[in-house]
């Protein structure tokens, strides 16, 4: 049977027919990989993430953790994924082997990981937050604190959290109050409450890592005098045992609309619950050196903000197999024309909008997954491409496509998951089918790890301009490198390559016009619509890059590979012009409205 | 304190300053009537649904109703709002006196069953159920039926379903199968099984009142042979004393993504669980001639659909309400360029993308209300308009109007309810905010009464070419007049009208290329592109009329008005140019991707 988790045929398409990720093994890093070992990783992520994760993903749902004034209860069948999960070793697949790590390239450590957010992201979650806590300290932590708090973690021993929002500053980062006090032992101890803190409190392991921002007194305002701390739930000694419980405890869980399955926690720092040494404050590990913790923080950020787009792809992904196989199987109606009410139903694939529902969750579910994965293709270029220079190039690639690969995802396999439930009609609505629960699972993604409209000026107001506009001249480039190919590969590529570069000019144009005004506001006022022009042209080129990997192949996947890129070009690229209109005009109808008009 | 529920200065605009509602008034069937009796029925509609039907609003949510597989269990306030509702009369606030209705024009009716819609869409759903059942025997059913039947319902003794679907048979209604055998006595009994019935089994009302679809044996087959039936829960005797249970049962639940407070039930009739006289089946009686079933329904279909589009409406609204009141609330960050961290942060309302996304949200329920209470106005103007002509024309353009009443507001204000949590950033995303349970109820919207699809086929198959095009030619010259005003009324409001003239022109050539291709299935695939289209093109029209409405005005709301507008042209309507481009196009993208190739 095939699964309705994720396409396995578009995942080795992509890797092996596309991005020819085989040629990797050619670099050190990867010598002891081959296309069997990438294999390998893949067929067992599908089957413990179909036998493991995805049947208890809907009692993950309906049975959300509960706080009852002193533990915090889950289901019983997360603890038991999760450790089937350690057993795998996946946890560090993509990490050093000195780290206790496989290291795949991230590209496929990514398509192993998609299983997961596809069957169970809730349960998903505990362990990728840990991984991002783990390379973060492999970045930038001491050789003790990668022993004491990055071995366990690998192994599944403890879990990790990252401690950014507080209930008054979300976005602000700048207005953090959570402080640390130096103390004589060369430790600190914290004091402050921190929001949303994702997996901030359960019982599935011996500890957990928090990793705080917070300030040191006397440091500068703002977000320049914030450090990063590692907090453990429970204090471990120099030999690695766990000791005293620290000062950290749970105030309260936050009850979502979805992504139900993983512990969303308010957790309160030195608030006297325990009192370490009979001391007031939590106690806390300073990484790296002080003020600087929001740039190491940003090293997490990076790689959680791509692996929130991940996980929106995954969503959407079995959204679409859920809906495509609901399609195909579903009696109803009979073909326009069919005047017979006697004669057969037809299966609603037949009908014609069902078809474009299906096909427009092809076209966004499959460009999302080629974005993303093409993100990890690029982090395996910037850690062992030939040069300096072509590592230079994947990290400034990266750079620009990170705010586009967090959003674009978030945006359109949200609406795949919407289109999924409306192929599906009332059943689709319901909790007894599973469609509903990935739309609301899914609306998470375009708020956390930075809002929808944080990546606009993220992308607008940074990315687009740093170094001189170095980073939008290379992914001109990039692109035009494609259409370069593609109108040498027949009349079909040709036109596509000819509307593509259209988009890219208007691209670049828009850009010199907005920030050509000398005035930020009207520019950064434009952000949001810039980002979803521009995600929708990225996106476009990564159709031709597919369209023109599929002319290797002569199965129907191939042919479904090119309608989908027909649709892309046919009926969501030209939502662009619009789009890139209304910045030529350097629209300022938000700023006018006085706030008493509303 | 300003309602979150509705803005009563919108309502009292709409009403007042651009539908001249009091002038109805000088007709006949309006005569005891006047502005004063208008307000009061608004006050008394908003303090009820504030008082009675809110405060329930989420443990309508959060305690859905549950079988014990005897009983239907709700929780207990939602009886209490709605035995305060029946108080009120106003049930049959638009119904004839006869009927014991209060004669309000429907324009007004529909303004205060907004804001129960708004304040608790799944208890209100009971009344509104209620009401178009009753509409539909006043209209079609005898007096006998009307004295045992509607009367109990307009006094609140009694409550009504309309059951259509099976579990085979949704969008299909050729396909029913429930069978109606007729007796000696005159009466049916009828044998099937009904799938989605909201309000289908409860304890709320002495009596349920079922309007059910079946099939009498040897009738001819597809939808030309469904008969109606009034089927109660309890039988009735000739002197409105309740006998017998009948043998309609509840075999079970739909556990929905939201409005959960509806029970939304799988019925069974003529299972032998009762059996009324000690005979099989479930006793029926007849509405009006056998197999015009269809027909009858259809008429309170069309008044469901707007009825939909207008709880669409009025969750976008208070959607809406909420943002702006969290925005004005919320303090974050600081202007654009601010560089001292020090500095006061400032409410979120001063960032432009939030005033982006509140004035994307004005603009979709602002024009979302103008266009369900239109549609409430031209009902007014089919039953009461000066000649025949007008009449005939109202009940054209009603026709033409009710996809798009139906559809736009549940794809529209829907993507405001998604705005609004976006606005409350992480807060919306939690239970213990409003906003994402109005996102939950709202997509419910665009599947029942028709999904989105089907209304694209009913507009592009049906309305636009009905009686050669009448209703397509009557909407076009209604915009018309519109833009001829607005030509006269200075630059900026020109500038509208040409751009708008160009939506409308564009409609006109898309639907005779379309049609002229002699291709059903063609013009067809392309039915929700142009439904879409044509939305955009229709409420850009309603924002152009109040635009030229608020010219009266001088208030800041009237500006506010005027900026939706701008909103609107700049970047809403601006979204059909690559729609009409595709339909133009004879896009076949969706017809000719194979089945195996998804």
């Amino acid at each position: 049977m095939t699964s309705l988790l994720l396409s396995r045929r578009d995942l080795d398409f992509l890797l092996y027919e596309w991005l020819d990720v085989p040629s990797l093994t050619a670099r050190p890093r990867y010598a002891d990989h081959s296309r069997e070992t990438f294999d390998a990783a893949l067929d067992l992520s599908e089957q413990v993430a179909t036998r493991h994760f995805a049947p208890h993903n809907k009692r993950n749902d309906a049975e959300e953790p509960r706080f009852d004034g002193e533990r915090v209860h889950l289901i019983p069948e997360v603890g038991e994924a999760l450790s089937v999960f350690a057993g795998t070793g996946l946890l560090g697949s993509a990490m050093d082997y000195e780290a206790g790590g496989a290291q795949l390239p991230s590209v496929v450590a990514s398509a192993c990981f998609a299983w997961f957010q596809a069957a169970n992201p809730g349960t998903a979650a505990y362990p990728f937050l840990t991984a991002g806590n783990a390379n973060l300290l492999l970045a930038h932590g001491s050789p003790e604190q990668i022993d004491t708090y990055v071995r366990p973690m690998v192994e599944g021993r403890f879990f990790g959290t990252m401690c950014l929002s507080e209930p008054q500053a979300g976005s602000s980062l700048a207005d953090l109050r959570t402080r640390a006090e130096p103390q004589d032992d060369g430790t600190y101890r914290l004091f402050g409450n921190k929001m949303w803190i994702s997996g901030g409190e359960h019982e599935l392991s011996e500890n957990i890592v928090h990793l705080v921002l917070a300030r040191i007194p006397g440091g500068p305002p703002g977000v320049k005098g914030l450090s990063l701390f590692i907090v453990p739930k429970v204090l471990v000694g120099a030999d690695g045992s766990l000791g005293e419980r620290n000062d950290v405890v749970l105030a309260g869980l936050n009850h979502k609309m979805g992504f139900r399955g993983t512990t969303n926690t308010l957790l309160n720092f030195g608030e006297g619950v325990h009192r370490p040494g009979g001391e007031p404050g939590a106690v806390g590990h300073l990484v790296g050196e002080p003020h600087r913790g929001l740039a190491y923080m940003f090293h997490m950020m990076n790689e959680a903000r791509i692996g929130v787009g991940l996980g929106a792809t995954a969503l959407g992904c079995t959204g679409y197999l859920h809906a495509l196989d609901y399609a195909r199987a579903r009696p109803q109606g009979r073909p326009i024309g069919a005047k017979d009410p006697d004669s057969p139903q037809v299966p609603i694939i037949a009908h014609t909008d069902v078809r474009r529902m299906l096909l427009a969750q092809k076209s966004y579910t499959e460009g999302a997954l080629a974005l993303v994965l093409y993100c990890g293709r690029l982090l395996d270029e910037e850690r062992t491409g030939a040069s300096p220079e072509d590592r230079a190039r994947a990290e400034l690639l990266l750079d620009v496509l990170t705010p586009i690969a967090k959003s674009w995802p978030s945006q359109w396999c949200l609406e795949a998951n919407s289109l999924a439930i409306q192929v599906h009609g009332g059943y689709g609505y319901t909790r007894e089918y599973n469609v509903e629960q990935f739309y609301r699972d899914n609306r998470l993604n375009p708020i956390h790890e930075g809002t929808h409209g944080i990546h606009g000026l993220d992308l607008l107001g940074r990315k687009v301009v740093m170094d001189g506009g170095a980073g939008l001249r290379l992914l001109v480039e990039t692109i035009s490198a494609t259409t370069a190919r593609a109108k040498a590969a027949g009349r079909e590529a040709a036109d596509y390559a000819a509307q593509l570069d259209e988009a890219v000019q208007r691209t670049v144009s828009v850009t010199e016009r907005l920030w050509g005004t000398g005035d930020p506001e009207t520019a950064l006022a434009n952000a949001t619509v810039y980002l979803e022009a521009v995600g929708h042209t990225v996106v476009a080129w990564l159709w031709l890059e597919q369209f023109l990997a599929a002319e290797a192949g002569s199965e129907p996947f191939h042919d479904g590979k090119r309608h989908a890129c027909r649709f892309f070009f046919r009926h969501e690229l030209p939502r662009t012009g619009p789009q890139f209109d209304l910045l030529e005009s350097l629209d300022r109808t938000a700023v006018e409205i006085p706030d008493d008009a509303f």
